[in-house]
């Protein structure tokens, strides 16, 4: 750590890259647009996996393995799957290097050309539902509820750590159903599964809703989301649930013999979340001191750091945090004792701070002798300092991990809502488009692709979602002056 | 299920295919030679990984991602690396495709190009090593303990169903140290834990040993390894631990200021393990009945197939079965309770052998009645019924399930031991490899590659290993007569 961290007011793009990189989450590799996800910042990609899994499997998910790699043709065979991916992906079109003639590195072997170029998947609908043709052939085969963990590449050209990158990995899950009805009530289970994940896990309060028609997913007949909203007030899309219809299986020729014994195409679902999940993460509640972790996610839940200056004082102190430490450990709580020597107290508190653990504890000589331990939130890092009894803290730190995880999804829920606007006039829509705190807008649509693409055009902004659940309201579109049925949610948005 | 699984005798190879595929755990995909790994084989691989990385974090190390692509320059700079791999690897090359001048389907965009091709990682030290040069400046950061779970790409021209595929998912350890001596204390390290992993997992023995020169792998000092033996006889490597002296940080200029104060170049290793275990787990102890799953591998520990013909019947049988399930659960061990109408119990007897569940509990009206449940092992399919009192077998289940993997752990050893040969004469040795039963062969040899290579030549068979802790032996070698200090490890392999 050299130069202080930008603030979130001076850069914020800078400072959100910054903290990624010194805070050890991830780094830009020598590839271009792929990234390094570091040991600590892997270490909360691994919560997060194990959450979702574990909501997967009870949902009645199981996990599979599909080829990385796709046929072009086979990206061909959906209209719009197509349309959406063939500009922005990774082509292999041959098997083996060789020697440069001139003696210089490595060349292609102009022999080893395949026959048909393959894709590196941006996505798995297609080798996936290629595959289920051979698994389906009756309603007995259905639900087929499966999900993949995985690596994807698309080729992005603007690239940002989490947020873009070429390659990123993710989940992505390919249900098959024997009705429309079924498909659409698991497309939106798998929101709902989302929404907890993120409000629950991540402290991240979305907005669900579905895409406009242009925002949808290539190839799906109904794209649902999650939209949460970053404290420099621009939206990220946390999430994805797509009804695809009958439209892969059409493409695929997947088709079963319903309970009427008639063949039928098979409907279709597909969901994911990413990496990027990691940038809403950091974007939703850290500060200028660094990371702020959701218990839920941090891979250090308490750091406990001994202050003493003698042998002596030394030996009391770490005798006393390593009691400590191992009391708090019984309560399935990850607690690091920070006892390098090597390293002031004064920089490990900003080490720790910068790295978001939730809770500290600090111990000294003094505090030993008075019997109490200083108690820092990471949360409320401004908060005057409090110390507690040591025979007191043990118990404490559960039900403080409890109260941080609440504080952090309270404090980033009323920061939306402040930052939730219903605008009816086009020039005071496009003022808070453009005021520092930007945030998501509810205004009035006229339902057309035009006016999307002029408001797009005019202001940045899009259509983030039409929210569900959004009560009927008569009203006039902000851009056309066309009647409306209903409010959608704008933002500028990453 | 439509025709018999070929029996071992007949066609093993065949009946190693038809089983993966029957068994539901593989089956290739329409991209050459890159398999589908379908959920119940998937759920077998979820365990291994599961319990591989806590070995692995108990031994210290952490979890991180690094990219999918590599520079092809980056694959040259290592001399010996470039050799073992760029003849076989997928070449990336353009970025985009187009709809075709034509109007049928895609072509690759030429303007798509890509200035410097990138090589999807057919393992990954060259990118890792160009990561840590700026991870690495003293030795304070060292070691450096990293493992990566991903998937990786080598073009095999003739792939098998896990055994050899040209994508497949592993683990690969990359580690930094400041020592000699301390990086091949972790390559050994390593190695004890695929060690105890393979057989007190996998119950899988095997043989530790270090590869010849010509067989280690493309950029180490030495290669370690573990080898098992397949019930053909033939050998397979289950996984190898690399120790690669200063070999990459020559190569990435990795350089660290030691103790002393000196500028050295860092000590690494690499080690991996990949799906290929569950080949390996398939041949050695399944039958012609179908799998044989150890417990501590095994999806589901337990079924429970009820038996009734009566509505009366079918309730008093089920809420008994589910009572089973249900106390057994308690206690950890996975159950399923397999009370789908639609199929007989004959089916579902066949059904569950072949998918190796380890133990079968079957319950009907006359069990009920006399108050027992019938107990089927099966590792030991051919022994006579047993049944046994219904509250007792609760009770009885976990150390059923210990016994079944120390039996399978023994029956793989006894087998292992009776087909280990001493040989010292050629002829013998050639017909030993000839014989139906094949095996393991301890041989003495001249240490030249020549003669190792007439050998294979020959033969058809390879140094697996030089074992670990073999006793010094003077004696001759086998093929050139020459004198020979102790017996290597010879046998045709996978």
């Amino acid at each position: 750590m050299s130069a202080k961290l930008p603030t979130r007011a001076e850069n914020y793009p800078e400072w959100y890259v910054e903290l990624v990189k010194r805070a050890d989450l991830a780094e830009n590799s020598e590839v271009r647009g792929c990234m390094v996800i570091k040991p600590y910042g892997y270490a909360i990609w691994e919560k997060m996996q194990a959450k979702l899994d574990r909501m997967f499997k009870d949902t009645g998910h199981v996990n599979a393995y599909f080829p990385l790699f796709i046929p072009k043709s086979y990206l061909s065979k959906e209209a719009e799957h197509v349309e959406g991916f063939a500009k922005e992906c990774a082509v292999v079109t041959h098997h083996r290097l060789m020697a440069s003639p001139d003696g210089k590195g490595l060349v292609v072997d102009p022999d080893a050309k395949l026959e048909e170029e393959l894709v590196v998947r941006p996505t798995s609908e297609t080798i996936i539902w290629s595959t289920y043709r051979n698994w389906i052939q009756s309603y007995r085969d259905l639900p087929l509820l499966i999900n993949q963990w995985a690596n994807v590449v698309r080729w992005e050209l603007r690239t940002r750590l989490f947020l873009r990158t070429t390659e990123f990995l993710w989940q992505e899950g390919h249900t098959a159903h024997a009705s429309s009805q079924e498909a659409v009530e698991e497309t939106e289970r798998m929101l709902e599964v989302y929404t907890t994940f993120a409000e629950g896990t991540m402290a991240v309060p979305v907005i669900r809703g579905v895409k406009s028609p242009s925002e949808r997913f290539a190839g799906a007949v109904e794209t649902y989301c999650i939209e949460a909203l970053m404290q420099d007030g621009k939206a990220l899309q946390a999430g994805t649930s797509h009804f695809l219809g009958q439209n892969f299986a059409k493409a695929f020729d997947v088709v079963f013999l319903n309970k009427d014994n008639k063949q039928e195409h098979v409907w279709a679902t597909s969901w994911g979340v990413s990496t990027r999940l990691m940038g809403a993460l950091v974007m939703s509640h850290s500060d200028d001191k660094g990371l702020v972790l959701p218990p839920e996610l941090a891979p250090i839940q308490v750091v406990i750091v001994p202050i003493y200056k003698t042998e002596d004082e030394k030996s009391a102190v770490i005798k006393a945090c390593t009691e400590i430490a191992s009391a708090i450990r019984v309560g399935g709580v990850t607690v690091k004792l920070d006892d390098d020597d090597s390293k002031r107290p004064g920089w490990k508190f900003a080490e720790w701070e910068l790295k978001g653990v939730p809770v500290r504890l600090t111990l000294g000589p003094k505090d030993l002798a008075a019997g109490q331990v200083e108690v820092f939130r990471r949360d409320q890092s401004d908060a005057p300092k409090v110390t507690m009894p040591i025979d007191e803290v043990v118990q404490h730190v559960p039900g403080l991990l409890y109260q941080i995880q609440l504080n952090l999804l309270n404090t980033a829920r009323q920061r939306m809502e402040a930052n939730t606007h219903r605008i009816d006039d086009y020039e005071a829509f496009k003022r808070q488009l453009d005021a520092p705190e930007g945030g998501f807008i509810l205004a009035h649509w006229d339902g057309t692709a035009e006016t999307e693409e002029l408001i797009k055009t005019e202001t940045k902004a899009t259509i983030r979602c039409i929210p569900l659940g959004a009560p009927d309201e008569a009203g006039t579109c902000i851009r056309s002056g066309k009647p409306s049925a209903r409010r959608v949610l704008f933002a500028r948005a990453y």
